[in-house]
């Protein structure tokens, strides 16, 4: 089967990723980066400038350092009957501004937004994913060559849902690493090991993850007090113990008393038989 | 086998949890609450006064709902001779004043962290667990008995250590919850459905709890710039995107940025070739 040529503008960490799992797979490959010999030895055809990069294949995909690296690379590229497929990082608002400005130029526009850091990309098993959002046409067409770096997820016709996908996976675990960053902090003068500790933090909230799927429910049926086991008011009554304990060891709680004073303004305006999931719409 | 037998203080959600495990497992249980009738039908002997529930038995377990309620309830009580073992939530230094105080009455002292909610106490595949600290000898002769409602992990003689650990896994799960709350803000005004979104989350969190190994390695080694894959100047670059991300969706930022401000500060310091390691530090 021959296997789609596509173009690929920007061969920083992730672009030399996309483009060593794409030319590992037999797909012709045009690469253009804005400081030359990036492309050395890869295997790639290598385009002079951007528009070279664009006028060699129909498929185009983009992972540059943000939106605005976009906007400079592009301008005055004749786009006309393209398939853009843009995998840098940026906002719902711009993914949604960047789809409006291909349409107008004639290209068929895809945003994506790349889950996973470059070691993991061309690793079928490393869980790598990719959200995708905009032309469904696109996706439809495209969808075997884009699935070669990474799993693919089309998350509508949207085209800043991927983006948006995207941001809220982010700041999810930047909330838990904040976690993360406090528990160990707690422990940093005790005679107790990171690697020993490490173990059962990964434990701990990998057990108490799923909890998601309970506040998930509690959105959807506006009842938030239902089939709770741990209610708000029994939570914020041991927050006291959480900001002592870190006092305590000399840590500053800045991490954590945005959530703690969060779930207590919540019970003090009469949530405390509930779960967190009214605390959604205080933010 | 003879099961040994044992007096509990305090019937709450908890204390009822555990009264039923025991008693469901052959273990004579003599029952104490502060209101009465909490103990009707459970099978337990009812003890009339706190007094009465300690010399009933040498192993006494006690589940309050905080320090000052285990004062409150053992003042004055002969402790002589008694093998206190102490699950009422509370800080490193309550559950260090505590132990002293019961070895001034002649008691051996054991704290514990229970890392479970009511309904998984009893269900040895739950994963519930209770970390214990304090007298090694104590833990040792009531290990079997311990080990009857949750699993057991003693984390050393320091009494403060229990409590240590779980306040160190509570806060570490606020911070994820804290994330999670943020992330479904973000979608909260989108047609993107809850219970479509939460099993996304729960891969995306579980795939990223892992990294707590490398930064536990970081902080044994003192190298925070060894092997990193995605470094703290390029996450500081994305989080304005993030914070951008919120103000478009009409979220406020409160529970992200603490922790995207703290990266930043490293950043400034010189830290940007580093992962998060370094961040434990400075708070
Ligand atoms: N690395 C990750 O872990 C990861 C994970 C998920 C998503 N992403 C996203 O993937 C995209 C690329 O990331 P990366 O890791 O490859 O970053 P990187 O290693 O810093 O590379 C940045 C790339 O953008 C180019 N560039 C920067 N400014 C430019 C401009 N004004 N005009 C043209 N090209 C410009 C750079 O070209 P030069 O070589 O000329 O500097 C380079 O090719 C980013 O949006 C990032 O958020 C990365
Ligand atoms: N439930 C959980 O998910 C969970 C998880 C981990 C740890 N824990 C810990 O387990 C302990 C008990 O929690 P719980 O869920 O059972 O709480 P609970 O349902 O609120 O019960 C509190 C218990 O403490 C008693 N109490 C309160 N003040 C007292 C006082 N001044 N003197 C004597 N007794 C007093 C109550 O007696 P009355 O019946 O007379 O009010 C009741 O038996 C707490 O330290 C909690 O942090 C609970």
């Amino acid at each position: 089967m021959t296997k789609t040529p596509l173009s690929l503008l920007g061969l920083g960490a992730m672009g030399t990723a996309l483009a060593r799992a794409w030319l590992a797979a037999g797909h012709p490959l045009t690469a253009w980066n804005r400081t030359p010999g990036k492309a050395d030895g890869l295997g790639a055809d290598v385009a002079a400038t951007p528009a070279d990069a664009v006028a060699a294949n129909r498929l185009v995909v983009l992972c540059l350092l943000n939106d605005a690296s976009v906007e400079q690379t592009l301008a005055g590229v004749d786009l006309a009957g393209k398939d853009l497929v843009d995998l840098t990082t940026g906002t719902p608002a711009q993914a949604r501004a960047r789809a409006a400005w291909a349409r107008e130029r004639g290209a068929r526009f895809l945003d994506g937004g790349i889950m996973a850091v470059p070691p993991m990309i061309g690793h079928p098993r490393s869980g790598a994913y990719v959200f995708y959002s905009g032309s469904g046409a696109l996706f439809e067409d495209h969808r075997r060559t884009l699935a070669v770096p990474a799993g693919t997820n089309y998350v509508g016709e949207d085209p800043g849902f991927a983006a948006l996908h995207d941001v809220a996976l982010l700041s999810a675990m930047y909330g838990m690493f904040a976690g993360i960053t406090h528990a160990f902090a707690l422990i940093r003068d005790e005679d107790i090991a990171p690697t020993a500790f490490a173990p059962l933090l990964v434990d701990w909230l990998t057990a108490m993850a799923p909890h998601v799927h309970r506040t998930a429910e509690h959105l959807e049926s506006g009842n938030h007090a239902e089939g709770v086991v741990s209610n708000l008011a029994m939570q914020v009554a041991s927050a006291r113990t959480l900001t002592d304990t870190a006092a305590g060891q000399g840590v500053s709680p800045e991490l954590i008393t945005p959530f703690l004073s969060l779930m207590e303004r919540h019970v003090a305006d009469g949530h405390g038989d509930e779960d967190g999931a009214g605390l959604v719409a205080r933010l």
